[in-house]
């Protein structure tokens, strides 16, 4: 399905390593305490966009072809991915086109026209969004830049970890959340690569659980009417994502919706800095979980900070 | 009334060095651009406590005699400075007693109780809670570590200065915000040394402006009535910290309620960190003056962290 290996994500890294934040490693001298291990978090809730969608969007566009630069890209999402592929697009004067469900919160709608992207607005399904997007290529010849099942996406994805072990080498544990799963495939690779010895697990919401079933069953089942607050971790896995899953991670483990809020609130108390639900569910997992990470080194991926603040969950 | 120099901060920032964190500084393309200057944050609000009060109470608490340490520290408070003490004591085994109003939040008497401080409530009157911290003293013997009239408490505060100017060398303007005046004090005095160049400024809410009046007026102004949602800057300049001020720092500005909350949350959705109402009046002064500070290096101390997640005003 992929042939995405460590090479890519190293190639990855030093395209866009003058374009994106090498963001910071935190550590809270409390939270460790709480929960008897040595959390480390990195912090891509301060990359550009306030997510660590910005690299994967700005490694696939950087990717394209003289000829599609000029076309542009196009995606649909209502989240990190439009903001992040906007801004990439926008930084080499490429022209983006996002679809956009028209009840998408007013910030996002906000953050995507901000960066100069043109916006279509469709009904909140994913059928309107796949054939308003498919409208939108036909008519302006953009490149279709999926927000996870893109080998480059993937590897932009990665380069968050490489960075992560250069600051906390050889942990014990990664965690990264899993929504569709370019951020955990990206993770895993390099992870397997650069510290063989440390165990790849990925985090999801028990309402939202089709990367854990699909991991244990082995079939890929698809996120049917997902509840969570994690916002970001809705969608399913495709095959590519899930291939690079099976073969790289260790385990995928789940959070109850009180665990990532008050993991949420804790992360804002504690440490002073702002992540979103979704970004709150790795430490969610090890406060559910805590046997598994006990006198561990735990280093985790903070996704995003996107959070709303006029709707806040606590 | 104090002959407190640039020596006696240089050692106590040797004192205190591997008791505090040395925090880093943030930038942010997004705000710098909006205001025309180039902005840079002194994350203070991941200092332990959550604010730089921690710096002094430190500096403070080591500087006790051998029979001192075993009476103990008191202090009234109801707020940062009281959870600084509370932890400065007990990471030396140092006892600590707290006098608090019986209305203060939550949240704050429980980070005080938390740092195993022994706690007395009193009436919510600066009257009650002077005589209840008198009452503690005569009865415990402990050392009476006031919040900001104490030259090693401004000698520890502005140590942050120290740091921030070797991370920011010879910026245009630092700005601090304004209560007692310990960090503005310290700061200036740091800031006047190492950069005899740099304009140093004081942040002060309109809704409580007595250090600009005293500053200007030349004469000391009681803060009466005070009216601002930043809780930390409601008290008055002492002797010492009006004649350290007077003597080294160039101007008090003021900012409107509504544009420091607008500065609050300006920082929280930028910049992804928490910031308590205090640490946003810097800001807020930039944006009420932004013809004083365009196109200028402007360095500001994010004073803390500890916003009431409950209420937040915006």
């Amino acid at each position: 399905m992929s042939a995405l290996c460590y090479q890519d994500i190293a190639e990855a890294a030093g395209r866009i390593r003058l374009l994106v934040h090498k963001t910071p490693v935190f550590t809270s001298g409390s939270i460790n305490t709480i929960l008897g291990a040595g959390i480390y978090f990195k912090c891509e809730n301060f990359q550009k966009v306030g997510a660590f969608k910005f690299r994967g969007a700005t490694n696939a566009v950087l990717g394209l072809d003289n000829v599609s630069k000029r076309k542009g890209v196009a995606t649909h999402s209502s989240g990190n991915h439009a903001a992040a592929l906007a801004l990439a697009a926008s930084m080499h004067m490429i022209p983006s086109y996002i679809v956009m469900p028209e009840n998408a919160p007013e910030i996002k709608k906000r953050a995507v026209a901000g960066y100069g992207a043109k916006i279509y607005f469709c009904k909140p399904t994913l059928e309107a969004r796949e054939q308003t997007l498919e409208q939108v290529v036909n008519k302006t010849g953009a490149v279709f830049i999926h927000p996870y099942d893109n080998d480059k996406v993937i590897a932009g994805q990665g380069t968050a970890a490489l960075e992560l072990l250069d600051q906390i080498p050889a942990p014990d544990i990664v965690i990264a959340p899993v929504g569709g799963g370019g951020l955990l495939s990206g993770t895993a690779i390099t992870v397997k690569h650069l510290s063989p010895s440390t165990k790849i697990f990925g985090a999801e919401p028990a309402g939202a659980d089709d990367a854990a079933r699909s991991f244990y069953s082995g079939k890929l089942v698809p996120s049917v009417n997902p509840v969570t607050i994690a916002d970001g971790l809705l969608t399913s896995l495709s095959e590519r994502t899930f291939s690079i899953i099976r073969k790289n991670v260790d385990e995928i483990l789940t959070a109850r919706e009180e665990t990532i809020i008050h993991a949420m609130r804790m992360i804002w108390e504690r440490m002073k800095i702002i992540v979103e639900p979704s970004a709150a569910v790795p430490l969610a997992v090890v406060m559910e979980h805590t046997e598994n990470f006990r006198n561990k080194t735990v280093a985790m991926i903070l996704s995003g900070g996107n959070a709303d603040l006029d709707h806040l969950p606590f």
